[in-house]
């Protein structure tokens, strides 16, 4: 049993309409999540950390322009970008997350610095871009952040707010999110999570992913989570967290606890879902709303992805 | 018992050291906490509520210079003021967030407008700024912010650093924090934290105070918390909300609760202390370090304050 190790993620939730999706894209989905957790699970495999795997599953996400996170990271109303992480470790609940962040390549990595070289768990803004190139992380130019399709979808929102039109975008585009959680064969646990927001939303807004105990949350002592969706709601639920409770303080089990959570804030409007990875590698993936890009991969080192609500597919 | 109403405040946790403190300057926080205690006491004794009565008590030691908030805000390592605040209410856990922010004369009157007037809980920095401006939200100038005192603490700690020479201060002076929680006659709860941060802090650092379920939580099912102390901790033991789920998974009291995470931050580490009320408008006022400054008020009208780990005078 403690040589089991496991890692799940997840590429964003919400209303992901199938009449928006051709089977080109499909796959294309599929395969980015795919890669995501071979490259996690390459981690795991060698006797790696959680934290490693997180890391590594997640650079893959925003490395990749399918995501809402780092390369594909959506555009506020300012036209700006403004990306927001954060890394949980369960050993000794070590933390780091930055907000409002724009430059460094991989998001996930200034987080992860904030934690490993700084006493600190969240930097914001300015400080944390010179901070993260203080560090030597790798910065990527303007035109590598540029997507077209992400700059189209600000402008057709500028235009549905101009003509107060309804809105009836695939939110699971607008407000996407990534994320991984893991663990290792050492029995740690990991989460990370990483976002570029909502398109138009105005600058300087900050979610739950780099909110501690909202968005992300690692301790080996119950689960490792992190969330997509509309991130004030798993705010002001304290969502993660409020799973580790449910499991340390009642006694439920991880999937009893996150899908508890999630229907309920399902219940008050707060759309989406969380992944999450119980300290014996069980894994759980909720989601209240239509779909959410989600996989999960073990020891056998198959990986199985899903986006709608059906079952997962190898 | 629904007409009973109460409301507790601090001015900060840490090594209040008292060969630092003469007659005088005791006197002095006295009657802050006091004069912080009759504002809020004034909005409940004429049926206001519990938000309205934590923000009046916050927005009190906002403009007194001698707490670590609003005019008193210390300083960063950069010579720069960069203040954060949160308010939480318990009837919809409606919250609002601002932080890294420089203007506004009351911080906590631009976190109460993000949770009335936007549909986020958490604004950074320059954004957080101009929509304070546009809501018409009071500024005042640079001078108003500068305090001597916060200043020649700045450059004794720079100098300090330079040295290498040990840490002596007074840690409740370089990273205070106020708060607020109340109940009102109608049994709703609320919290207001507001803080300018550690003293040479790096600037964009971002502590506990505006990262709701750490250093700020308001439900009415449980109670309303408001954190000080060192704010990395409460972040990842997600303290504020702990206590809220201790009572409501474990049927703990608030003062188990409260006393229970204030001790296993402690022992981690991080010292402080926090201010909690629970609905029938208990007050439990923990803290793991030499002091906190503290107070309370009744329905009765009697302000009670405290600083070291002795009983509260009237």
């Amino acid at each position: 049993m403690t040589q089991r190790h496991a890692l799940a993620i997840h590429g964003g939730a919400g209303t992901i309409r199938r009449d928006n999706m051709d089977a080109a894209t499909e796959e294309a989905f599929h395969e980015g999540l795919r890669a995501s957790l071979r490259a996690g699970h390459a981690v795991l495999e060698q006797g790696g950390s959680a934290l490693d795997a997180v890391t590594a599953a997640v650079m893959a996400l925003e490395d990749n322009p399918l995501f809402n996170a780092g390369r594909g990271a959506v555009f506020t109303a300012g036209g700006t970008q403004e990306m927001d992480a954060a890394v949980m470790r369960g050993e000794d609940r070590g933390a780091g997350a930055v907000a409002g962040l724009f430059g460094p390549r991989n998001p996930v990595l200034a987080a992860r610095a904030v934690m490993e070289r700084t006493e600190h768990v969240l930097l914001i803004g300015e400080a944390a871009r010179a901070f993260a190139a203080s560090q030597g992380i790798p910065f990527a130019s303007t035109e590598y952040f540029h997507t077209d399709s992400r700059w189209a979808a600000l402008q057709a929102e500028l235009a549905r707010r101009s003509a107060a039109a309804p809105d009836m975008r695939d939110d699971a585009a607008k407000h996407g999110t990534v994320g991984a959680v893991a663990r290792d064969r050492h029995g740690n646990l990991a989460a990370a999570t990483s976002t570029g927001g909502m398109t138009g939303k105005m600058p300087g807004r900050v979610g739950d992913s780099p909110v501690i105990g909202a968005g992300t949350w690692a301790d080996n002592a119950t689960c490792a989570v992190s969330a997509t969706g509309h991130g004030e709601y798993f705010i002001r639920w304290a969502a993660a967290h409020d799973i580790a409770a449910r499991m340390r303080y009642l006694g439920e089990t991880l999937d009893a606890a996150a899908t508890h959570v999630v229907d309920e804030l399902g219940k008050r409007g707060g759309s989406g879902g969380l992944i999450a990875i119980d300290r014996e590698g069980r894994i759980s993936l909720p989601f209240n709303c239509a779909g959410m890009y989600r996989g999960l991969i073990g020891t056998d080192g198959v990986p199985h992805t899903g986006i709608y609500r059906t079952p997962l597919r190898p």
